[in-house]
C-alpha cells in the first residue's frame, strides 16, 4: 500500500481506455473514425469567434489576477439573466457558482451533500457517478433503464430506492444516450422528491436533485422540448443544484467555464469547497463569457449552426442503422434528442469474428467494430450499464460528416464477416 | 443538518473575511494600502507580454477542445526540461501533472496519499494545509515555529511527530513568511524523512513530503538560495511530490496555470482523481505556457524585473518597521528572502486606542491598523497559528511603491495614538 485506499480502489475512465486504443491505431497511421469522446474537434467546431475575441480582449485589459472565489461578479450576472431568459430559473447572482468547467461543480454538489455511506440514487446507463460516489464515498444505487424508455428512468424504476438516499442524481438531455425526459417522466419523479421530503422528520437531511443540464441548449426539433424539475415543481427549488455551463453548447471544453445554480446554503459550501479546491475558471475567459452570454443574437445564431450541423450528423447515423436493420443486421438506434451522442444497440454477442473470435460482451463487440470497421465507439458498460447490455454511445463531436458517411459503409462490411 | 458533515464544518479563509472588511472600506470610499490577499494587481504587475500573446495565438490557432487529463504533452515536455534545467530535478514529462493552478494538485495530493484519520504534520504559520486536512479527513499535526527561526521549521522542531504520519507538508519560499530553508535545516529534515521511511515495514505506507515551492524563481539576494529535498537526498525521490506553477512567478494567479512532479505511482493517482474533478487548466493557456517556457532568456528578464520591483517593495516596508523598532515602537520585522511576502511583529497587545478599547488578540490589532492606518495586513493566527502571536503578513503584490511608501506613515501615527 503506497497511497490511499481512496486512489488504490480508483477506477480509471473507460472511455479513456478505449480512446487509448484509438489513439495509438491513429498513431499507426489508421484512418479511424473517432465517435469517442464527448469532446469537439476544433477545426470541425470552432469556439463563437466573438467569445474567443472576447478572451484576447479580456487579457488585453490585464484580467489576468485572481478571480473571487465564486466567479467574477459580471459573469454571475450574466448568467443569472441568460438562465432566467432561457430557462425561466430566477436566481440571484450570489446563488450562481462559477467553476473551471462543470465537473467540479458535480464534485463540489456531492461533497456539499454526501456523507460517506449514504445513499445516491442513479440511472445507468450515467455518465461518471459511479467515480463520484466513489470520491465521495456514497453508496451508489444505480437504477437501470430500458431501450424502449430511451434509456431514461421512469418514477417506477426510481420509486423503490428514495426512502433514506441523500441524493438522486439527474441528467438531461443525457450523456451518454443523445435522449430526453418528457415532461410527465420527470414531473412524476419530482412529486416522488417532494413526497419523500414531506416524510423526513426536522433534523433529517432532506432528498437533493442534482440535475445536470449542461446539454440543454442543445435539443433537436421543437418536438423535444428541455424540462427541468423546479419549473415543474417549484416547491423543489430548496432541493435542486443545477450544473450548466459552455462547454458543449459553444463547443468550448478546452475553455474551462462552468456553472451551477441552486439554494443559497448549499452554493455556499460549494463555494467554499471549491475554493480550497482551487478549480477556478481562468479570469479573463470569466469575462468574456460574461460579455457573450448579454448578446443573445449571436448565442442564437452560434446555436442554431452548430446544433443543426450536430443534428445532421446524428441523423446521418441514426437513419445508417435503421437501414443496417431494416437490411437484416442486428442493430438498431435511437432517434437523436439532444446533447451530440446517439444511442445504438449492435447485438453481435454469439456472432464469431473472420478471426475465429466469439462476440461475448459490449466490449468484445467494441474492439471488432474498432478493429474491422474503423468505427470508435463506447459501450454502455463504460458508463454503469451491464456487460452484456449491447448498447453503444456514438459522439459526433469529433468527426466529420464525410468521416460519418464513410464510415457506415465499412460498418456494412463489418457486420457482414460476422457469422 | 442540510449538508454533508464536511461541509457544515468547513472553516471559511480566515484572510477572505479580512479582505472582505477591506473591500467594504474601499467601497465608502476608503484609500487603503491592501497587503492581505497573496496575488498581484495586473496594471502595477501583469503577466509577461510573450505569454499573454501566446494564449491569443493559441486560441486562433482553434486549441479550445478538452486537453489531456495530465496536460498537454507540450507543456509537460516544457516544463520537464525547465524544471531540469533550473532545479536541477529530472522528471519524465508522464510524471509531471498540469492542472488548473496549483491548489488543485496539493489537493489531489492529500486524497492520493491520505487516508482519514492518517497524520498530517505541518509546521504553523502554513498555507491552507489545515483546510486540506479538513478535506481529506487527516488529522493535522501542527508544529509552532519560532521568529529567532524565520518560522521555518527545524528538525527538532519535526523529529517528535513523524513516527507514524502519512505526510509532511513544506514549503519555502513559505507563504506566509516571506522566508525561506536553509541548506542545513532542510537538510536534517529531509534525513529524519530518510530515517523514518528506513524504519517502516513492508506493507505499512510510507511517510511522503509534499514541497509546495510555487515561490522558488522569487528568491532575493545570492545569499537566498533555494534547497528542495530531492536534490539535497535523492533517496527522498520516491516519497516527494512537488508543487509548482506560473502563478506567482509570471504573476498570473487568473491564467490557472500549475503542474506538480514526483513519483509515477501517486501522480497516475493524481490524474485520476484530478480528472474526475475536472479542475483542468484552460488548453490554449496550457500551449502558451508550453512556449513561453521555452525562451528561457525572456523568462530570466521578466523574472529579473519582477522580483527587482518585489524587493524594492519589501525592502521599503522591511526599513520602514526597522526604523519604528528603533524609534521604539513595539514592531519588528524578519529580512524579506522570498516570495512576496513580509513577516513583521506589531506586539500591540494590551494598548489601548483612542477610542479606548484594548487591544488583545492578532485580530484587533489587525482592524485597528486597518482602520486607523488605512493598512491591510493578516495576522498569522489566520494561518494556524496562535490568536495571540502578534505577527502579521503584508503581501506586496496587489499594491504600488508609492501606496506602501505612504502607508508607513499612517502607521506611525497610529502606533503614536496607542497607550
Amino acid at each position: 500500500m503506497t497511497v490511499s485506499k481512496m486512489a488504490q480502489n480508483l477506477i480509471g475512465s473507460e472511455i479513456i481506455k478505449v480512446a487509448g486504443e484509438v489513439n495509438s491505431m491513429i498513431a499507426r497511421g489508421e484512418q479511424i473514425c473517432n465517435l469517442t469522446i464527448g469532446d469537439f474537434d476544433p477545426s470541425i467546431y470552432p469556439i463563437p469567434q466573438e467569445l474567443k475575441e472576447g478572451i484576447t480582449q479580456a487579457y488585453n485589459e490585464g484580467h489576468t489576477n485572481y478571480p473571487p472565489a465564486n466567479g467574477v461578479a459580471e459573469l454571475r450576472k450574466s448568467v443569472a439573466a441568460f438562465t432566467e431568459d432561457k430557462l425561466g430559473l430566477k436566481y440571484p447572482e450570489n446563488d450562481i457558482l462559477v467553476a473551471g468547467g462543470s465537473r467540479p461543480l458535480i464534485y463540489a454538489t456531492y461533497l456539499a451533500l454526501v456523507d460517506p455511506g449514504d445513499k445516491v440514487v442513479f440511472p445507468t446507463p450515467s455518465w461518471n457517478n459511479n467515480h463520484y460516489c466513489h470520491l465521495s464515498g456514497a453508496t451508489p444505487v444505480m437504477v437501470e433503464t430500458r431501450a424502449e424508455n430511451n434509456f431514461m428512468p421512469t418514477a417506477a424504476d426510481i420509486a423503490p430506492h428514495l426512502k433514506g438516499a441523500t441524493m438522486l442524481a439527474l441528467c438531461s438531455p443525457l450523456n451518454p444516450t443523445g435522449t430526453m425526459f418528457s415532461k410527465k417522466d420527470l414531473q412524476e419523479i419530482c412529486d416522488l422528491v417532494v413526497e419523500e421530503n414531506n416524510s423526513r422528520s426536522e433534523g433529517e437531511k432532506p432528498l437533493y436533485i442534482l440535475y445536470d443540464h449542461i446539454y440543454w441548449m442543445l435539443t433537436f426539433g421543437t418536438e423535444h422540448e428541455h424540462f427541468d424539475p423546479v419549473n415543474l415543481r417549484h416547491e423543489l427549488r430548496d432541493y435542486v443544484v443545477y450544473i450548466d455551463g459552455i462547454s458543449k453548447s459553444f463547443a468550448a471544453t478546452g475553455v474551462r467555464v462552468g456553472y451551477a445554480y441552486g439554494p443559497a446554503i448549499v452554493m455556499d459550501k460549494m463555494k467554499a469547497i471549491l475554493g480550497h479546491v482551487g478549480a477556478w475558471a481562468p479570469k479573463a475567459e470569466q469575462i468574456a463569457t460574461a460579455r457573450y452570454l448579454k448578446q443573445p443574437e449571436l448565442v442564437y445564431s452560434f446555436m442554431h449552426e452548430l446544433k443543426h450541423r450536430l443534428q445532421r450528423s446524428l441523423e446521418v447515423l441514426y437513419k445508417g442503422f435503421k437501414e443496417l436493420k431494416e437490411a437484416g443486421f442486428a442493430v438498431d438506434a435511437i432517434e437523436p434528442m439532444g446533447a451530440i451522442y446517439l444511442s445504438v444497440k449492435m447485438d453481435l454477442a454469439g456472432k464469431t469474428t473472420p478471426a475465429g473470435d466469439l462476440l461475448q460482451t459490449s466490449k468484445d463487440i467494441t474492439f471488432y467494430i474498432l478493429s474491422e470497421a474503423k468505427l470508435a465507439v463506447v459501450p454502455f458498460s463504460a458508463f454503469g450499464s451491464a456487460p452484456d447490455l449491447n448498447w453503444f454511445r456514438l459522439s459526433v463531436g469529433g468527426a466529420s460528416l464525410e468521416e460519418i458517411e464513410n464510415s457506415l459503409g465499412r460498418l456494412r462490411s463489418a457486420l457482414e464477416k460476422l457469422k
